[in-house]
């Protein structure tokens, strides 16, 4: 049962308190001269000389590698919209709550002002000697494929680069879709699925399904089916999901689609599945409703009266929540673990398995196809996985035990806050 | 006694543990779904909201107004040169650190990898969103005084800006030479001063002493004395100077600029200051040798035995340290907590007498000028002054009483860490 009466209130008077939700703390004494003697002048010259000399050092002398930045420009703010950068600090900076709380990631909401996507980068790739990783959010397509695509190629920016709201989206939908194929006792490689939404979730979430072996997929958006040589509301992403989906060119609207679909998954808005949509799918539809606040169809019983067997949305009040939270702060905290270079998709699988593997064989059911946000099992886990396809892709600077990740992270939890 | 017995050795390793010096803190509730559901989504977006709507608000919801970017370039670090914007982490570490101890704001380094002053500019105006306040540091002359000069001029940023390098060693000497004044019974007015170093601080601390009455006064560099028609080595800012100080136009070096000078203030090198230029200047001449680590003449037993009256230098092993911890936490603090738009000259002025005033008049001795940096009472009085200096300028958007900013400064600091 929430304690919670009145949200709006209650989420108002809880961020005004200090205000916000974060501080920048210290980690070593300062409490008198000879504290200050190394911390600072003279003793500080000494860090900053072996830095100069050796570039690889600022890891072992700062915090950079832990430090991560949320990069955000307020375009694309949850469900809301683009509100713009200000607006964006208290999801920022709860973003960072999460990074810190799971995963003991050192985030700092960076908002910046602009739409311009190349600013974004060329910042971005300035200010990469204070942080040793990017986790961008919130932030609009098609600027954000843009925005990763080329902090990617360029090289600059050595540490891993994340956008949560295309691969965190995709890793848990995909530890949930492993987990709800398994209940049904279905293959990815036989089934149709269709997705609704082509922002950047719903097309990361494509492609890595995708790369997991599935082949018949239709996504679709508000205009319907993308498919090639669709004339309308296309870009260049679209168009490369429409050359490696739907193979018939199937150019119908949503309800048209999903006739005979084993899965929908939903990153798009309330209401836009029915119930009538769900009785066209094959035997036991797997239907996932991830828009939120509001999923694709609503309440959720109408989706089991239509006979729809396994059932995720994003909220903490329905059964099977598909969260990101499951999945960042420990794919974060594994890529910073072995000095990542990148985040690629073998880490992104290797953390949608970890998720999946975490619910028992035993426990498995329609009801219980994904672990809670609080199992504190998540993380570690999420991380050992994560480490280790970073090691096995050969991108792991420093490959150390994959299980002292997840040890490491444990006592780095049960140390927070003493 | 100092503990120390290998700087080097023990600096590294004070640097390694964590490693480096900050971390990222959570300061509301995150244990259960409840405290997400407030802190992120789906009670977040209500700030959000808030924000969208009325811009002011991002101070009420978020940390903004206490959040102050620590840019650095890296190319005038300490003493040691232009390092780079990755050398200088360790610095920027430690100074928000300082930032936090003695100051309770909440600072983050952000070391741009550039030596283009506009591109450290539209940086920070960029990221407004995320600071509420700008200290620039260890960026090189003329740089510095062209990102400050172009902050202040475009308006973008709203907060106060500061570079402490200039403005925080400009307080801090005078502070110090207010009360060396006092100790040999002579007037601002009156004296002969010779500035030594036309660095960012030598230029800052000229132009604030003669913002306060010092009319006779001539800047050297390592070419000799600045003046109008100089035929080499100059920039518009030393031109500036040029215009304003040395109206006779002496062109010959330090040691002739000396002869007869009441006060020496070095923010220059190592032993430029030799006993015979001492001994040429008047009747109980003031020694400020601020270069770091080793001042401008050294050891300072040299200068007693020259004649100097009252010697200050940025060490702490020495009689009279000038340090800028006395200044630029309480500075941010009061310029913080009244939301103050700038830190103008007053503001600094107010500042310099606070931290004078606190040396009483009874304890006033040549060996005894300034206070400790590590006496409590320093920051809370540097805050109220200057909070009181920003109201009574009209560029305090939240005018609340500066006795209430002193009391607040010390309960911050009495529940640190608790």
């Amino acid at each position: 049962m929430s304690r919670i009466k009145n949200l709006r209130e209650e989420a108002l008077e809880f961020h005004k308190v200090k205000p916000g939700k974060l501080e920048v703390r210290v980690t070593v004494p300062a409490n008198d001269v000879d504290d200050l003697t190394l911390a600072y002048s003279p003793g500080v010259a000494e860090p900053v000389k072996e830095i100069a000399a050796h570039p690889e050092d600022l890891d072992v002398y700062t915090n950079h590698a832990n430090a991560v930045c949320i990069v955000s420009n307020g375009t694309a703010i949850l469900g809301l919209g683009n509100l713009g950068a200000a607006a964006s600090m208290p999801v920022m900076e709860g973003k960072a709550l999460l990074f810190k709380t799971f995963g003991d990631v050192d985030a700092y909401p960076i908002c910046v002002n602009t739409t311009d996507a190349d600013k974004i980068v060329e910042l971005v790739e300035l200010i990469a000697p204070s942080f040793g990783g990017v986790n961008l959010e919130d932030i609009k397509a098609p600027e954000c494929f843009e925005i990763e695509g080329k902090l990617k190629e360029h090289g600059i920016f050595k540490g891993p680069i994340f956008h949560d709201d295309q691969h965190g989206t995709a890793i848990v939908t995909l530890a949930g879709l492993v987990n709800a194929l398994k209940v049904v006792g279905k293959n990815i490689e036989d089934i149709k699925l269709v997705a609704n939404g082509a922002g950047s979730a719903g097309i990361a979430i494509v492609k890595l399904l995708m790369s997991m072996g599935l082949k018949n997929v239709i996504m679709c958006d508000t205009k319907g089916a993308i498919y090639k040589g669709r004339p309308a509301g296309m870009n260049k992403y679209k168009d490369e999901i429409a050359e490696a989906t739907n193979p018939e060119r199937f150019s119908g609207d949503l309800a048209g689609a999903l006739v005979g679909a084993d899965v929908f998954v939903g990153v798009s808005a309330a209401n836009v599945l029915n119930e009538d949509m769900i009785r066209s799918m094959a035997k036991d539809p797997i239907v996932f409703c991830q828009a939120n606040p509001v999923p694709e169809i609503w309440p959720i019983e109408r989706a089991f009266e239509a006979g729809a067997k396994v059932i995720s949305t994003g909220r903490s009040d329905v059964q099977n929540q598909i969260n990101n939270i499951l999945a960042f702060p420990g794919v974060f905290r594994g890529a910073i673990d072995v000095r990542a270079t990148d985040i690629n998709d073998a880490m992104k699988v290797a953390a949608a398995y970890a998720i999946a593997n975490l619910v028992k064989a035993e426990d498995l059911r329609t009801d219980n196809i994904i672990p809670s946000a609080f199992d504190p099992e998540v993380a570690p886990a999420v991380a050992k996985a994560v480490a280790k396809a970073a090691i096995e892709s050969g991108i792991a600077r420093n490959p150390i035990d994959p299980e002292i990740v997840a040890q490491n992270l444990k006592k780095r939890l049960a140390n927070q806050y003493k």
